[in-house]
């Protein structure tokens, strides 16, 4: 499927809104990749982003996944379109190990409204690669709202 | 439907556990209530966890409301046993704005192996109190492997 | 929550719309009790809607548990607009065995464009009742497209 | 990912499973394909499959799905295992519009007692092809119980 962007200045704006958001910042998490539909964030384990049992806490790499799934929906807006999630379901694959993460969010079917998006999230371990986290989501598109832009 | 705890101790074990959730603490999160198949979670808002329009993240609560199901869930297991989340889903209700937010995670259906759960994330503003999220999800008790108890 | 229907007529609505839901009648399901914001359908146990081990097949139960949250979320909506699922999730709490089963559908929250509902679905055995599937799920409101209407 | 079959029947007796289910006859649908982690079945458009648009169910896309689902999981289970669905989210992409469907069933990730799999269904109209259900969801394996097998 072709994604063709509404907004020729998609990057810097995907980029400009994630430098807002405040939590992936907390959580150590850069943007590494955008494109039309696609966006790639990784981030570092940490102590403090763990479970009970040492390995990351899901809704880390759920909120990391639920960002990646925003921003390769909000990638395909038009100016002036701000983006919120509406639901998402993941399932975890395997438990959390590793040095780093990286979560890539696509965007399935772009409609008016409502996009859906498909994200994983792959745990980096010893130089191996496996994918711990799935996310199927949908997100939309919020407009003639001041507080809710980009 | 009466739920029987098959640990006496099941309170301290998940409050124990709780405490060993070091994400949990980032979030400055504390667990407020355990009872049998139920546990709530509370948390005040703070500028670190906002997205980029202001509002708690999304993954923030639903990464309390993924604690509150599991603990939910491990309540009611066995000595030995310990939690995993398996999958949840998650709607977002409404923007998530507060001065401090709960969740409540509750077992929908205790099994040997697998474990239903619903959990809803309420925000407290100005006296008012609105759900922002509800969760729908599956945990697992694992047993039998030393890195995965309580 | 008080639901208040924005149609006088919601309920000859509801069922108008149910009656040419052609699948329900191969179902054998039939509408028991609407009213704004939850609505109830039943069918009997039949042979031809099995899987493999005798159970009803987990589609029947949530092709039902999907019309009651549409029209739950129909029954609140204004004349003229239609109604189309967005999403939805599932759990199967038991095997699906009884003589009938009920699916209740209630809106949880009505937006301008989405309504959140959630559903159970209730299998009824030699007297007694048990819930056998869960459902969360997202309709949409839409609007002015004549092939979409109630 | 290379998936090995524990059963070098694996497709004679999804195939025999699937000639069991008594609804996937009742809905016109037949399995087309089979090999170790994915299966194909298709069905064609039926006036009495309907939702009142006249449009496909959704219920009966995710019905399908879900077979699709559970047969790719039950091809990667050893001899004498049986499968039940678990849980499964769907996001609908399009309006289900169409002379034949068809759903693709696949296996993410095989454990021991768990399986997750994906499934889409695509819709087949004057020799265009668009995917209108994709579906994530968890199968089990059973072991052990005489009325759950394959």
């Amino acid at each position: 499927m072709p994604l063709e962007p509404r907004d020729p200045n998609f990057e810097s704006r995907v980029r400009a809104s994630f430098a807002r958001q405040r939590f992936m910042a907390t959580l150590g998490a850069t943007i590494e990749h955008v494109v039309p539909g696609e966006v790639r964030i990784a981030f570092g384990f940490r102590d403090d982003l763990t479970q009970q049992h040492g390995f990351l806490h899901a809704g880390v790499s759920t909120a990391v996944a639920d960002s990646a799934c925003g921003y390769a929906a909000l990638s395909l807006m038009e100016p002036g379109a701000g983006v919120l999630a509406v639901e998402f379901k993941v399932n975890m694959l395997a438990p959390a190990k590793g040095e780093r993460f990286v979560a890539v969010g696509r965007v399935v079917r772009a409609g008016r409204t409502l996009t859906v998006c498909t994200a994983e999230v792959m745990a980096e371990r010893e130089g191996a690669t496996t994918t711990v986290v799935m996310m199927q989501g949908t997100m939309m598109a919020v407009r003639g709202r001041g507080d809710v832009s980009d």
